[in-house]
C-alpha cells in the first residue's frame, strides 16, 4: 500500500482497519472493476459525486482560510482550481456523453450519504485548526487513489468504468496525492511535534479519519441503493 | 396547526408539504403516542438525541456568532443557555434511570443519520447568514412543538414516552417557540424585506427548511433502526 | 501577580514581556486609579466598550461552536450569557446615568482601534481551533482582573471610576476569571500535551496572545484620543 | 467614474461619499503620482501589503466557501489563485529588488491597521452571507483600479511607483475588475432582488463598505506613519 510519503497519513489508515477495507474494497469498487456494477448505480453515483466535488471544493477553499503560510496557502488554492476547473469539468463531459445533462445535475436531489460526508468534512474545518480538517480531508484523497491503483490492471472494467478508474491511477492524481500527503506532513510536524502518536490530540485525529472513511462506506453503499430504485 | 405567530414559519411549513407530515406523522412519532414503539428504538434515539443537542447547541451559538443585535443575540444566548444547562441535563437524568450511563452516551459513535441532520446546520450558518441557519434549524424546534401536542391526549403512552411527550408539550417549550418564532419574524423581515416569498432568496430557503425536515424523517428511521439491531 | 492557576497563562503573559506592562500599566489605567483620567476619555472608551462587549460575547459563543466536550461548552455558555445579559446590561446602565442612552450607543461609530481588536479575535477562532482563540481572548479576562486588582486600592479614584474598578476586582470577576483558567489549562492539556512549551504551536500562541496585548494596548489609547477629540 | 458595469458598486461608492473621495485622493495616492511619496513610506506600505494580499486571499476563499452555484465558485476560485501565485509573487519580486528579503516580509509585524482591515473583512464574511462579504471586499478591488486610472497619466511618478500604477491600471487588472463586477451582480441580485436599495439590507451594506473604506484610508496612513518612523 502506497502512503505517499506520509507517515501520518499510513498510521491513521492503520488505526481505521476494517472501516478502510470497507471503503477500498466495497462491493461498489469491485463491481467497478469486475464490471459487474450495475450502470444505473455508477450513473447515480456520478450525479452525486457532482454535488460532493462542489463542496469538496469549498472544503479545500476553508483550508486555505485556515493555512498558517503561503506554502500551505499555495496547495490549498492549486487544488482549489484543479477540482472546480478540472475535475468537475471532467465529470460534467462523462455525464453528457451518459446522457445526464448539467442541468439535471444541478437539479439533482443530494443525498442524505452526501450531505452527512461533505457537511461532516466542512464541519471538521470550522470547530477545529487546519490539521483537523485535512484528517477528514485524507481519506477521499487518498482511497481514491489506493482505488484507482487496485482497478488500473482490471481488464474486464468495461469503458465508462475504465475512464473513472484511468482518472485515479493517473500519474498526475498520483502526483496530487504526493503533494496533499507533504501537506499533512508539514502541518501535523507543526502541530502536533516529532512524534503525532504521543500528541493527546492523536485519538480525536484518528476519529475524525475513521468517521471520514465511514462516510465513505457509506457513499459506495449510496450508489448502489440509488442505482437500485432508480 | 400552531405556527407560533410566524408566518414565515408557516410557509416554510407549508412548502415542505408532504415531506413535513412524514416527519411530524413518522411511525416513530405515532409509536411513542401508541406505545407500540420499541423500548430499544426509543433508547438508541435517546443516545443519539445526546450527541444531537451538543451541535445543536453549537448551531445556536453560531446563531449569536451571525447575530446583528443585542435582541437576537440574548434570545440565542438564552437558548443555548437551556439546551446546555437544562435540556441536556434532563435528558442525561432519563438515561440515567433507564440504565444508559453518561460514559455509554460519551462513548456512543454517532450514526450517519445524526451527522448528516447536525452538519448540515452548521454549515447552512456558515455558508449563509442568520436567516439560512434559522430556516435549518426551525423544523427542529417547531417540529417537536407540534408533535408533543398532537402525543399530548394519547393515554396509551407509557411513562418512559409521557414524559419525552410532557416536555414538549410543556408551557415552556411552547414559550420557547414563540420566541424563536418571533426572532425569524424579525430577521426575515430584516433580510427579506416585508414581502419575504417575494424575495428571491425564498425558494433557496424553502430548500434549506425542507431538507432539514427530510433528515428530521431520518432521524426517526434511525431510531427504529438502530433499535432494530440492538 | 495572580495568574488564576494558570501556567499557560502565566508562560503568555511572561512571553509578552514589556506589551504586558504597557498595557495594564497603560497611562489611561493609571488615570483612573488618580482620578486624572479626563471624563471625556472615560466616557469614549464605554462607548467603544459597549461595541466591544457584543463582539467579545460572539467570540465566547465561537469559543463554545469550537469546544470539544460538554464540559467546555458549559463554561463558554455561561460566560456568553454572564455579558449579553449582566456586564452588558451594567454597562448601558452606568451610560444611561452618564448622559448617554442607549441608542447613542448603538449609533456609535465603531473605532478603528475596536475593529482590529474584535475582529482579530474573530478570526483567531475561524482560522485556528479552541487553544488558538483563548489565547486571544486571554488578555483581554485576565488583564482587567489585574488591572482590577491593581486599582482596588486607589482612594484616589472618583466614584465613576471606582464602580468600573469595583467591577473587575470583584469575587464575581475574580470567580470567572479562575474559570477561564481552568478552560485554558484543560484545553491546553488536551491539544499541547503536559509540556505546552515544547509544543511547535507554542511560538504561534505566544505571538498571538502578544498581538491581543498589543490592540489592548491600542484600546486604551483610543480612549484618550476619542477623549481629546470630543 | 468607471463603475465597471456594477451598478451596486456605484450606488455603495456614492454612498460613501466624503469617506470614498478620502481613500482614492488620500496624501499617499497623490504623493505616488506626483512622487512627492517618501520612498520610506511606500516600502513601508509594501511590506504590509504583502502580509494583507495573504488575509485577502484567505478573504476570497471564504467567498468561495459561501458560493451557492459553481459559476461563484469558479470566480472565487480565479481570483485566488491569481491573488496566490501572481499578485503576491510580483510583490516579492518588487521588494527583493528594494532590497526587502521575502524572509523580512515574512517576519514583519503586522501593523494595527492591517490587522483591523483584513480581520474586518474575514469576520463581514463569518457573520454574514456572501453579499456582506462581497461589500467589505469591493472598496479593495475597484478602489485600486479608479487609483490606477487616475495615476496612470502622472509622468512625474518615479520608477518604482510607475510600476505599481501600471500594474493596478493594466488591462488584466480592469478584466479582473468587470469580472468581481459581474459576481456583485449577480448576488444582489439573487439576494436583494431586482431593487437592490428597496431591500432592508441595503443600508447594512453601505455601512460595511463605507467601514471597509474608512479602513482603506487608514491603511494609506499607515504607510506615511511607518514611513515616517522608519
Amino acid at each position: 500500500m502506497n502512503d505517499f510519503g506520509s507517515k501520518t497519513f499510513a498510521a491513521w489508515r492503520a488505526a481505521a482497519g476494517e472501516t478502510w477495507q470497507g471503503y477500498v474494497e466495497h462491493e461498489f469498487v469491485v463491481g467497478l472493476g469486475s464490471g459487474d456494477l450495475p450502470r444505473a448505480a455508477f450513473i447515480a453515483y456520478l450525479v452525486q459525486d457532482y454535488i460532493y466535488l462542489l463542496h469538496y471544493s469549498r472544503a479545500w477553499a476553508l483550508a486555505l482560510v485556515k493555512s498558517d503560510n503561503i506554502g500551505q496557502m499555495r496547495l490549498a488554492a492549486a487544488t482549489v482550481n484543479t477540482l472546480i476547473n478540472e475535475e468537475i469539468q471532467l465529470h460534467v463531459g462523462v455525464c453528457e456523453r451518459e446522457g445526464i445533462s448539467e442541468q439535471s445535475l444541478l437539479d439533482a436531489e443530494e443525498a442524505a450519504e452526501n450531505v452527512a460526508y461533505t457537511r461532516y468534512v466542512m464541519d471538521a474545518g470550522l470547530s477545529g485548526d487546519l490539521l483537523d480538517l485535512l484528517a477528514a480531508l485524507a481519506p477521499c484523497v487518498f482511497g481514491y487513489a489506493e482505488i484507482g491503483a487496485k482497478l488500473d490492471d482490471c481488464s474486464a472494467a468495461p469503458r465508462l468504468y475504465r475512464e473513472w478508474i484511468d482518472c485515479y491511477a493517473s500519474a498526475d492524481y498520483v502526483a496530487a496525492c504526493h503533494a496533499v500527503a507533504e501537506l499533512i506532513e508539514q502541518v501535523a510536524l507543526a502541530k502536533l511535534g516529532t512524534d503525532p502518536q504521543a500528541n493527546p490530540r492523536w485519538p480525536a485525529l484518528c476519529r475524525s479519519f475513521n468517521t471520514a472513511t465511514r462516510l465513505e462506506v457509506d457513499f459506495w453503499s449510496m450508489g448502489i441503493r440509488l442505482g437500485n430504485t432508480a
